[in-house]
């Protein structure tokens, strides 16, 4: 089940209500299949690193973004280009403290869940839509940026907004980031 | 987990790459959940079954396509627009008998295997993209057509192409179908 390795390289596209249910499908058997609520959330986490980390050598190739100079750059990308790219949103970013290293996406909207109108019964921590996080953490994994990536408010859970936390965990490392500019 | 009622109508699309990954994800999940092929296949047409109760509705909205009086007109509805709709790929339709019940969707290309190059081992037996036969089999019954949707062969498995039957199991009621023309 490996990657080929001459793979067409136009931008396609499908519709999203068969990728939503499809979602909700997988979304619906991780709840079968654990108990707890953190398990489902671990393991589409761990999905979506998988995910990620094969999605993000496509999307270097398609979006011609240049080299980034800061975390605040990194995540502009991410919301502005890739969030755009494959879910076909652009959520806001806030910087959430002074090192510079915590951000915020916000998400006014949020495909995965346009067939969903609350959590499962008895699933009050489930972070239905995880796979998100985990897909950012292994494209940034892969680019050597290690990242810890979780939902801090939920729609789904009743808060005003969605809300994907990014914390960069290393002093990123400019001369290395500049030598080939 | 129900839907809402009121649905933006617009036909929306997002990056393929992300739901056929997310795909393998999902039959991923269902290979480590269920030891026989038979059940993991089972599963997949049962999901799918869901996932096509519903997005009938939509693709019955969005797609405008008139009442159909064969099941000849039928196939080529889900081969021309409903796979086209979805997938992006047009397959092309063969009637398989002399009561013209029984057809054929050939499908040159499948999205879905995009990133498969083969099964996994020990899964000879696995219909990885049996999600559709399923979807093909729920979309069918919300509009009262009783059909058996299965792969016939497919490319994962060796054969030279990839081939979807369908089966129309009942007589078409074609005084329904006219009462409304």
């Amino acid at each position: 089940m490996s990657r080929p390795a001459h793979r067409r390289p136009e931008y396609h596209k499908i519709n999203k209500d068969l990728f939503v249910l499809t979602y909700g499908a997988l979304v619906a058997q991780l709840c079968k299949d654990y108990e707890k609520d953190e398990d489902v959330n671990k393991y589409l986490d761990k999905m979506g690193y998988g995910i990620g980390t094969r999605l993000v050598e496509d999307f270097l190739a398609r979006s011609c973004v240049g080299r980034c100079h800061s975390y605040s750059e990194i995540t502009d990308i991410i919301a502005q280009v890739a969030f755009k790219m494959y879910l076909g949103i652009t959520p806001s970013v806030t910087c959430n403290n002074s090192s510079r290293n915590e951000f915020s996406l916000i998400l006014d909207k949020n495909p995965l869940v346009e067939f969903v109108e609350e959590l499962p019964a008895g699933r009050s921590s489930l972070c239905y839509c995880n796979l998100l996080c985990g897909i950012i953490r292994g494209a940034l994994e892969m680019v050597h940026l290690a990242a810890d990536v979780t939902f801090l408010q939920d729609r789904l859970k009743g808060d005003s907004v969605t809300e994907i936390g990014i914390t960069f965990l290393k002093k990123l490392d400019e001369k290395k980031y500049r030598r080939k500019k």
